[in-house]
Parts: C-alpha cells; sequence; structure tokens
C-alpha cells in the first residue's frame, strides 16, 4: 500500500467526522435566513482547505455567496494545471417531517453518512481535498499544479458565477477542469459524461386590444392574443415532432453510428421513464431512440403559458394579451444567440394577422458542450475508472444543461470533466439525503489515482 | 291631449323625485355589504309598484336577491298578457374619485339625472311603471293583463334567473314581453334587436406528466401538454378565419339578401370600432363585413389560457397541464349542446399523441336568439317607434348574450322585444352615469302608445 493510500485508509474516521463537522452547517443557498450560514461553511471550508496544505485560501466575493479559492501551484511550468470545481451550498430541507433525522445532526448508520449536503455535493467535493492531503502530506510535495473553486450557489442555478469565472480568467486559468459534483451510473457501474446541453431562454408576447374587451362587443372582428398565439406555437413543430423553425438543425453535428451505438449501450428503462413522469406514453421527435431524444437532440420546450381569464367558470372577454415562456436545449453546434435569431423570424414570419408580437430573451443561455473524446483529462478519468470499477464507463449525454461548465469552456476555453461519485438515488434534494461511505472511499481511491496519472503527465 | 298624457306632464316633477329617491339606495347586486341595499330597493319597488295600483305584488325569492313581481289582470280572457322585465340593481361604482357627484346622491343638472343606475336600469324600468299608473289612474281601468318582473342580480349575470323562470312559468306565462332594459341607437335615431347571439362556456383541459418536471431530463420524450392545447386550439380555425370543429356551421341560418342588407344599414364606424380596442386593424371571418361577424356570425372566443410556470425569468419545467377558457358565441339555430357535442369530438380527433384532454362544459350556455319579424311585440315596437323618431328602426343583431332572455323564450316560449330609451352614452357601468330627461320622458310617450296599441289587440 502507498504512503498516501495509507494516510487515507487511517484517517478515515477522521475524514467522516470532518464530512459530519462540514455537513452540520446549514448552508442552504436558496433561503435568506440561512445566508450567514452559507458564509459560515465557507469560512469552515477555508480553514479545511489550508490545513490539508492548499495555499492562497481565499473568500472570493461574486457579488452573491462567496466562492472559495485556493491552489498549490508548485509543481513547476512543465506540469499541468488543473482545476477542481464543486459547491458547499445544499438544497433547502422541506418537508421537514419526512426526515428521520434532523437534517443539519448527521449521523453515520448503516455504512451512510444521512444529512442535507452528504451526497449533493459536501461529501463529493471533500473528496479531492483529503485526497490533496493525503498526497501532500505523506510526500511533502504535490505532482501537479493545482487550483479549487467552490461555489456557494449552485443550488440556486450559479447565477453569478458565469460573471465571476469571466472576471477572475487569470486566477482560474488551466489545463483541465474536473467537477467534483455530477455522479456514476450505479454502485458497480460507471459513467463519463460527453454532452451537456446548452439552453435558451424567452417569452414570446402576443398582444391585441389595449385591455381585456368584451368578446361579445368586439370578438369577431378583432384577432384574439391567445389564439394566435396558440397558432404560432403549433407553427413551431411539425407533425413529426420536429422543429420546423427554419435553419434550427442547421448547426447540428448529426449523430454517427457510432454515436448512436453508444448512446444504446446506456441501459433506459423506457417504462420506467414514463412511469416516472405518470404520462401516458412515449412522444417525440421521429426517427429517434428516446434516449437519443433525451440526451442529443435539441428540443422546443413550452414551459408555461398565460393570457386572459384563468379562474372559475366564464369570463366572456377578448384578452388584451397572452405570452408563452420557452426554453431550447440545444445541441453542439448550435449558438444561442443563432437560434434566438431564427426564432425570431419565425415569428415575424408566422404571426397571425391582426395582433403584434415580440420576443423577449431572458437571460438563460448556455452553449451546449460535446466534449472532445481525445481531451486528456477524459482519457485519464475513463481509465481511473476502468481501473476502479472493472470496466468501460457509460458513455452519457446530458439532457440538462449545467451554466457553470458552459461558463468554464466559454471564459477558460477548457471542457469539464466530470468524475464524482454519488448516485442519483442518495435522495438529492429530497428527504433523508445520504451518501454511501463506500461512494466516499471508492471515490477517494479515484481521484488518488487520477492525480497520479495527471502527475506522471508532461504539460 | 289625453288624460293618461296629461297625467305624465304633471306629474313629471313628481316622478322625477321617485326615480331620484330609488337611485339614492345603493343596490350594488356585486358586493355583499350591499346586500342589503338590494333588498332595501326591492322594498322601495314593491310599494312604489303598488301605489301605481299594481296588484299582487311581492318580493320572491329566487336563491339570490328577490325578484319583485306584480300584475294587474282584470282585462278579460280576450286581452293579452303581457310580460314587462328590468332591473333594480346596479352596478359597482368604481373608481369612486372620477364621480363628479355621490353616485347615491343623484342630482338633475343640464337636463340629465346624474347617479348610479339612473339609466342602466332603475331610469328606464320606472318608465312601464309610471305609464301604467297614467293610464290606470285615469281610466280606473288597464286594456290588457300586464305582468312585471323585475330582478336585482343582473349586473352580476343574472345567475338565479332561469332557474327562477323555469320553477314559475305558470307565474310568468305571458303572450308577449316587453325589456325596459336595452337601449336606443341615439337620440333622434332608434333600434330593433331582432337577434342575440348564444353562449356555450367550456375548458379544455390538457395533461401530460403527474406534476411539473424537469424539462431537460422528460421534455424531448414526453409530450409536453402546453404545446399540445396549442396545437388543438390552432386546429379549430383555419386560415379563413372560419371555425374548423367538424359541422359547426351547419344548424347557422345563412343571412340572406335583406339580413344583408338591414345589417348594412346600420351605421358602424369601423376606424373606431378598431380604435376602441387597440388593435392594429379589424380581423375575423373571411365573407362577411365586420359588422356581420360582429352581430350574425358564430365565434369561438379563446377567453384565457394558462399551464405551466408564469413568473419573471425561466423555469426549465416540463408542464403537467394546460387548460384553455373559451366562450362560443352561436347564433340561430345552433343549438348549445350540440355544439358541445362537436367541440368534444374534433378533441378527440384532433389532441395531439402522448397527452390526455378532455372538455369541461361550464354552467354558462344560452341559446341564440332570432325573433320573427312578423312577432307581433316586435311589429307593435316597430310601429310606436316610427311614429316617435318619425323613421325606421334600425335592425339591430346583438353580438352579446343576454340570459334571461334565451331564459324567458326557453321555458316560457314567448320571445323578447326590447323597448327601452337609454342611451349607451350614458356612462353605463362607468362614473357618472347620468339618464336624459330627455329620453326619460320620450320613454314615456313611448310605452304609453304601446300600452294603447296593446290594448286595441284582441288575443
Amino acid at each position: 500500500m502507498e504512503n498516501d493510500q495509507k494516510y487515507l485508509t487511517e484517517n478515515r474516521e477522521k475524514f467522516n467526522n470532518d464530512l459530519l463537522d462540514f455537513i452540520s452547517i446549514p448552508s442552504i443557498a436558496a433561503l435568506p435566513e440561512h445566508s450567514k450560514d452559507v458564509q459560515r461553511a465557507a469560512a469552515w471550508l477555508k480553514e479545511r482547505m489550508l490545513k490539508a496544505g492548499i495555499e492562497n485560501v481565499e473568500l472570493m466575493d461574486t457579488g452573491g455567496q462567496p466562492a472559495v479559492y485556493g491552489d498549490w501551484l508548485h509543481a513547476g511550468s512543465d506540469k499541468p494545471t488543473v482545476l477542481i470545481y464543486g459547491h458547499y451550498d445544499v438544497q433547502p430541507v422541506d418537508p421537514l417531517e419526512l426526515w428521520d433525522i434532523d437534517p443539519f445532526k448527521p449521523i453515520i448508520k448503516d455504512n451512510k453518512i444521512f444529512g442535507r449536503g452528504a451526497s449533493d455535493d459536501k461529501g463529493s467535493m471533500f473528496i479531492p481535498i483529503v485526497v490533496f492531503e493525503s498526497i501532500f502530506k505523506t510526500s511533502e510535495t504535490f505532482p501537479f499544479n493545482i487550483k479549487f473553486i467552490f461555489e456557494g450557489e449552485e443550488e440556486v442555478a450559479s447565477p453569478n458565477m458565469p460573471e465571476f469565472v469571466s472576471k477572475n480568467v487569470d486566477k482560474l486559468t488551466c489545463d483541465m477542469i474536473f467537477s467534483a459534483d455530477g455522479g456514476q451510473f450505479s454502485e458497480d457501474e460507471c459513467e463519463l459524461a460527453v454532452a451537456y446541453k446548452g439552453i435558451l431562454g424567452f417569452d414570446i408576447e402576443v398582444t391585441g386590444p389595449d385591455t381585456d374587451k368584451h368578446s361579445g362587443i368586439y370578438g369577431a372582428a378583432i384577432a384574439n392574443p391567445v389564439m394566435a398565439l396558440s397558432q404560432l406555437i403549433a407553427s413551431m413543430k411539425n407533425d413529426n415532432g420536429e422543429i420546423a423553425v427554419e435553419g434550427f438543425y442547421d448547426e447540428v453535428i448529426p449523430l454517427t453510428s457510432k454515436d448512436k451505438e453508444e448512446i444504446s449501450r446506456v441501459p433506459f428503462d423506457e417504462k420506467k421513464f414514463v412511469e416516472q413522469t405518470g404520462a401516458i406514453c412515449l412522444d417525440g421527435e421521429i426517427g429517434y431512440t428516446p434516449l437519443e431524444r433525451v440526451s442529443a437532440r435539441p428540443t422546443i420546450d413550452l414551459n408555461g403559458i398565460s393570457g386572459g381569464y384563468q379562474g372559475a367558470g366564464t369570463k366572456t372577454v377578448l384578452p388584451s394579451r397572452a405570452f408563452a415562456k420557452i426554453t431550447c436545449r440545444l445541441v453542439a453546434d448550435q449558438k444561442p444567440k443563432e437560434i434566438l435569431k431564427k426564432i425570431e423570424k419565425h415569428v415575424e414570419k408566422h404571426l397571425p394577422s391582426g395582433v403584434t408580437g415580440k420576443v423577449i430573451p431572458l437571460q438563460d443561455e448556455g452553449d451546449p458542450l460535446l466534449i472532445p473524446s481525445d481531451l486528456n483529462s477524459m482519457k485519464l478519468a475513463k481509465e481511473v475508472l476502468k481501473n476502479i470499477y472493472g470496466k468501460d464507463p457509460y458513455i452519457i449525454r446530458v439532457g440538462g444543461s449545467i451554466p457553470i461548465l458552459s461558463a468554464f469552456y466559454r471564459f477558460l476555453g477548457v471542457y469539464t470533466t466530470t468524475f464524482s461519485f454519488q448516485l442519483n438515488d442518495e435522495n438529492w434534494h429530497a428527504p433523508n439525503e445520504f451518501f454511501r461511505l463506500s461512494s466516499f472511499y471508492k471515490g477517494q481511491e479515484a481521484y488518488r489515482q487520477l492525480f497520479h496519472k495527471i502527475g506522471s503527465l508532461s504539460s
């Protein structure tokens, strides 16, 4: 057994207790009354990083909750510089009555650590810290240059992080990025995420009369904005479930047969998927499997619609306006701003007569990411995962969008490889969140191997 | 000058003062805090009717505010029985700061009676009462059998009246009905309403997942109920602005060239009509003039729509459900229940895949009325109007629906002729409502002539 491995094994109880201590701070970013607790967790984290031997640790202003930064940069310029990402904030705990314990008095039971944030993401982000410590304390050096950035607003969608990253490019610049937030496929199956969808958010607003009018007096001879909006929305999809906005798919990189094969390798239980939603059946774009649709095809999602009278009974109005709230999930190489232009052109062309209409872009915008398979960080992660799990990882394309990863790519020019060992049955965002000790230990061994592999590279 | 005419002239000041007294009772049906005032107005009305010589006056239970009934039925069975309708409740007075007077301290100024309800409908419904009195007091008899029914919930859409009429058929049975609620075209032009649109109210609800779901996880492979509802709504109209529900127009009585000519005779300022709405232009069914659309063509009016997230910014949900609130304005001989069936069939046939959908009928339902031009009450009204105004009335088809008129027709089998002298510039439902004394007096003379004409008929 190597010294760092021994160090991790001998200090297990201590690290478990440190993690319990970390979890006991209710750093709920969504709730103003816990704002001070979030800052307390940041302060705790700073102290703990310093104890591990990480240098230049500081709480950085983001405009919201602080980001905690630290580094160790003495490996020399022939060694790579690696950025590790995670988040120290947690989800709210409601409904509290469904918890078996106080979510901020964490316990270890049945080889699991129970408590809010145990899995998402305090336990997971603590792993690279203790692994750094194990190598640094047993060798008095570290084999590459490493930077840590932990944010405190991930659970409220990282509203300040893109700007923060853009303003701190020099500080965060690096050759590789690993995210300690994410997850593995199951206890004995691993995964590697190679794609994340981008996002584009906008409203479409349609206006008819200046106020709601009497439908009996005006309804027959003045255009109805709810009807017009419905017609406009309907014009955006064809009978094959394809998006009928001209040029929408132009920049989409087609799935190769290898891509399709990789996707088909991923276990996907269609029946369970439908059951999870309560819908009556699958749906979507013809010509693609459900998992291809979810993971690799762009969408136009109607998130909401509103207009006119919405109460009980009838109110015979010709509504003044109606609006729809829409997000597009984009895939490489679609560009949010280009897609927005195409949507605007579509609205201009297909807006029914008698109303005015406009597209109102929302702040939400993120580039899709398709990570090249020959990316260094990806190759290393794959080797380690294969070594730990004894099998190749599933190659995953994520249907969701992770703004911080888009921001890293946009401002630092570096793709992020997700390297995390939490499991999605561990009640994230739900009562009785827990983190398997086996995952905690497996993650430590995986990061230990990863760090040694990185250390053996030359930049 | 005949005696009754003299009586009306001599008692003008007294009747004006009675009306001021009546108006001073704030009988606002919409506001619970004025419930007692509505009943006070009913009691005042009862006393005033008794004073006029009307018999069997009583406050009748409707389930809501009382209806005030009275009659005089001693003309013999060879004389017709006529029902007079009006309402003694009034609209709320907000915004109060825009009134020049206290709306319930009515005054006479510039030959106008100012106060809430002066025109709609206390002044108008008071006319047939004083005209009855003038004939009865000067001749000690009355030339036909007359019944009065005044309701106290017209301004809240007469929710209890259809059932009330259905339960009191024997009491209300008659040969003709005149409504003292309505209006004339202008100070020197008269009108006769020969059609009212019917109404059918329903919601369409579309359901996808059992709760709002993450759009990134499920949005691409589970049908979106907002999109599905939009597609369904869009399928209900074609590019010509026609309703694309199969069989929707089957029962519509086509407009004859005479009908079209009558409609084209009615002054209609298209520019002003559009300006009143603030919309950018006219719209509607191709092949019909704007006034034909408004007055004589059935519609499907989207009154409201709702589904998913409607707040600021983006929320990336796949909504669970969406619903639209819809009313159809119907024309003769469309039947609300038949149209509902056709809508249901349409929804069944055109509902997009992957969602469930249903049509939820609402209480609002009223038959369209198309009054035969040879109807006795209509012919008499026309003669009187021509005599008073010196010209033929405009033949009007009303785009709105009046539930009480549908109920009279449905349960009593009698069409209602509107015979009323208020004018629509008299700030109905608005601040500074007024009633022209000239209209008050003109209405008295018109009703006096009408009553004599009816009295000269044999049943």
